[in-house]
């Protein structure tokens, strides 16, 4: 980052990216917290992870607010316009992936008196590791401003959109042999499609980090693609 | 808008307006395919869909740049800078309308061989009619600068999350009915959920517009919540 004549501009933008690590800590900790509250049946920490999301909206609004008050105050360009940039982007997505922590908070309140669930959570418990990996290598990456790391995460999340899959067909296996699963199946559905979207969300995060440090947006298609789209829908 | 010296500013905050409201109506005839290539099985529209996505990215990435530069070389502040901070947010939003979109198509794709869908889908179809005309409204009340509209959209977003949540149990019922339909209202359960999630991204885009027109966010709770992470989750 170039030096400044006015420090506390330097200060300024410091702040914005010791807030998106901020917003980091707390949307890792909510993705940690839901998955092992879906896995232990504990609806009384998924409550908790309701009420962590409305801070984490909290900073993603005052974020926002800076981010624009430093624009229109210090007039960036170069460097400093894409740190900005990339902070508002990031903690847009660091709110999305709360968000999706949350939804999987609520089904746990709602499944949370049926019957053992421990068996089919089992895949959506290891599918959450690699979301929680890849979401803590790409704030890592964003911290050390490294583009390479970044890249990394990125190409990673192809990995997750394949054990989607498998959890996908899973699932429906387990509500075709009991139908009394299907209700907790479909809920597991959804909870599984929403670390899928965590794990995209790290990858636009990933971008991000890219456009930051390097200037431009990485070109390809971005791996993010639900392919249970193509999962064949037959009668049986 | 106020007037400047330099016209060729008012061109490029018009040319903004402009690709947002040309992104706006992509994204509404994508959502307006998908779901008739839904209903009537048409795997060739749903093909079309997934191409015209691409497009939509594109122009999304053309609109962040063309933003950042603006930024970057006329400084904008107070009325300017939020008209194309708004701008930037609602392109955002509408990029994802169109992935949900394309998700819906890549599902069309999938069921295409599957017997009678058309009783399930119904439901679909109607929540997609509400969905639509949120997205058409406050693509209106952006072009009109219309903060009041605005509102009106997000306070309806409440009945298309009713809509939804009793659609999640319709299919539920179906498929304890029949393990044979279990796959295609799985898929159907997706489309019901990216269609309740389109009608979220109009609220967000109804916020930005109420920001846009009078430099404040509302304040209270976004009503953008899946409720059926309340329905109760049965043994039958």
């Amino acid at each position: 980052m170039p030096q400044h004549t006015v420090t506390s501009y330097d200060d300024e933008l410091k702040g914005l990216a010791s807030r998106v690590a901020e917003m980091g800590g707390l949307a890792e900790t909510m993705v940690n917290d839901s998955v092992s509250a879906l896995v232990r049946k504990d609806s009384e920490q998924a409550q908790k992870i309701v009420q962590t999301d409305k801070r984490l909206d909290q900073l993603q609004h005052e974020l926002e607010e800076t981010a624009v008050l430093i624009i229109a105050r210090r007039q960036p360009v170069a460097q400093d316009l894409r740190d900005i940039v990339a902070a508002m982007r990031i903690s847009s997505d660091l709110e999305r992936v709360g968000d999706l922590a949350k939804n999987i908070a609520k089904r746990v309140i709602a499944i949370d008196n049926s019957f053992n669930s421990k068996r089919f959570a089992l895949g959506v418990e290891h599918m959450a590791e690699l979301a929680q990996q890849q979401l803590k290598s790409v704030l890592d990456a964003y911290a050390e401003r490294d583009a390479e790391a970044a890249e990394t995460v990125r190409e990673q999340d192809d990995e997750i959109d394949a054990i989607y899959t498998s959890i996908f067909r899973e699932l429906l296996t387990y509500m075709m042999e009991d139908p009394r699963q299907i209700s907790i199946c479909a809920h597991l559905l959804f909870c599984a499609k929403n670390i899928e979207r965590i794990g995209d969300h790290a990858t636009n995060i990933a971008e991000n980090v890219t456009y930051m440090v390097t200037g431009s947006q990485p070109q390809d298609e971005r791996p993010k693609v639900d392919e249970t789209g193509f999962v064949e829908s037959g009668n049986a």
